[in-house]
């Protein structure tokens, strides 16, 4: 998508043989590209949140395979590779799809093929990944058609964290449905939760709906209860971490806090979801998924643009408070209205996700 | 409570017929108090919160009127006087009853008696709110015990904003039952709800349970459905601006979030109130409480403490993205456990609210 009016993607293939990202950690009061040269340099990306949202983390995770084979490509190397880079971001499952795919393909080849192969798949990888969203946005933008139909007014969405075209490779999951409606011309207004602690709704989502027009309001996290009972959030959309294969939805912490308010008003939820995204082997997402533990310097400071210009960091707690920093949470499948997969919409229970997406 | 060892209380009359309030938009990074010697400098202190919490708005608001009498003790003036302070915060029931209460005592006075009734009758209502808030206390604990005593180990309590003693005169409504068990020895956690925007949790809870020992952590408003998800919590406890004749309570924005994962989760979920809390001519919260809609900027910027030790206000979205900050919102009673009020704990509902408190 767009940034000052030039299209964009968050990660692509220089001339010269390395890989160039957004920085998304300078976002949104500075727009930064940052060269990656190596496996580490990923592996950095990934771990430091340079890079972020599942889909992208898992191509830049490919990238960062293809980095490697310049340099070793042998059997030992792309083990070694391939677990280095898994441990950078323990809950995203793309991180994961992306490695094993990137190991099907090489495994193998002769050693001397694997890093032209592997710099081919993780560009297939990346197109796919588009393919996808477009795809997305195509199930979404119905969706929102059909509320717009009834309504005959402005479409409220409310969304959660950063699910749009910096979390993927472009388009977004999320935020794919709201850009198709919008460039079909269904006027339409986006509710950004500022999503604490990282705050990438304030400062990703509405960074770039912002650089592509669309009309949208951040919100604390805490507000969207209170817009839902006053009929102000037509529909919630939000993108996903990993998904059971009965439903459960794993996303940015206060995503369940959403869903069981959208539940509570009748405001029908939708998951953005990327098939790569469902993990086959899970059945009970409170119970079997993996939540990731971060600093908690992300609760107790925060990182802003002071009046001066100078972006600086400042510590909200009292010195003598600690705290505690989950990543994520699990939605029950029997908040979500629906899963919108680049296959079309998919009930959020174990028989549709089978029938529909084996 | 205790600041730094030394008993304070949130509002007090000094000896030449002032008051002095703390500042509580400086804690939790400096502890400073103020001075106020006129009505004007009671409704500024109201309005931007230098004192905030329901009771403690209705104290400064009961001193602010004594302030004025000293000066001008006329009809015109009480009237005035009262117009104003009651205008300083839209949401707080407790302003009104406090105005009233003042201007009943008053209004029947010859004028040159006003001023020096009103002094009393404001250290009256300050008085009586510690007794209410330490009745609170001892109703709370028995639930707290109760909870001990079933699981024998720690008690982990969470809660949102501040409903401690900063928001009273001393005490603390959601958190008198925290202190009273605490000091009774039953051992106890409380999870602190950041509260974004104002980070009232972050800064003001942590603080005071911090100054006081208690241990606690704080997490940002999103945690709270994955911590009682996780049986993390046995139970919440939290504050309330105006709660009606059949239980629904309003109270942080947010609040209403943390109802529904308790609900959801069987945690049980109380709501500390002193019962002039309780607003008598209100059916239906969510459609007939006005939400106080406050600045953007509250919710655009956050102020906090820099390593060189200067505070320092951030923006944390971009320049083109508009906010939108409602104060409250407002828990359906179908989701509040009981009130715990002076006079026992009451069950949320028309029936019991006029049996026990009519």
């Amino acid at each position: 998508m767009k940034v000052n009016g030039i299209p964009f993607r968050t990660i692509w293939p220089t001339a010269d043989g390395a890989v160039e990202i957004i920085d998304q950690t300078r976002l949104p009061h500075e727009f930064v590209t940052l060269r990656l040269e190596s496996m580490r340099d990923a592996e950095f990306a990934i771990r430091e949140m340079q890079v972020r949202g599942a889909p992208l983390i898992g191509v830049t995770a490919a990238y960062g395979v293809a980095l490697s084979m310049r340099h070793h490509a042998s059997d030992a190397a792309l083990q070694a590779t391939c677990d280095m880079l898994a441990k950078a971001r323990p809950t995203a499952v793309n991180l994961h799809w992306a490695i094993e795919r990137m190991r099907a393909v090489l495994s193998p080849l002769p050693v001397n093929m694997r890093a032209d192969a592997a710099w081919q798949e993780a560009g297939r990888i990346a197109e796919q990944d588009v393919q996808i969203n477009q795809a997305i946005g195509r199930h979404g933008l119905e969706l929102i058609r059909a509320i717009h139909q009834q309504k005959n007014e402005t479409v409220n969405i409310l969304t959660h964290c950063n699910a749009g075209w910096l979390a993927t490779v472009d388009w977004g999951t999320a935020l794919a449905p709201i850009y198709t409606a919008f460039e079909a011309g269904i006027p339409l207004h986006v509710w950004v939760d500022e999503t604490r602690p990282r705050n990438q709704g304030a400062s990703l989502t509405a960074w770039e709906l912002a650089q592509h027009g669309v009309p949208h309001t951040v919100i604390v996290d805490n507000a969207g209860g209170h817009l839902m009972q006053h009929a102000q959030v037509d529909m919630v959309i939000v993108g996903c971490d990993r998904v059971t294969s009965t439903g459960d939805v794993c996303n940015k912490i206060g995503t369940y806090l959403k869903a069981l308010a959208a539940f509570d008003n009748g405001v029908p939820f939708y998951v953005a979801m990327p098939t790569p995204t469902l993990d086959w082997t899970l059945q009970d997402g409170v119970q079997e998924i993996p939540i990731e533990e971060r600093d908690a310097e992300e609760v107790t400071h925060v990182s802003g643009l002071c009046d001066d210009g100078q972006i600086r960091r400042v510590q909200l707690t009292p010195k003598g408070s600690p705290a505690v920093n989950y990543g994520f949470d699990v939605t029950p499948a029997r908040l979500v209205t629906g899963l919108i997969t680049e296959r079309g919409l998919v009930a959020a229970n174990a028989d549709a996700i089978r029938a529909q997406l084996i």
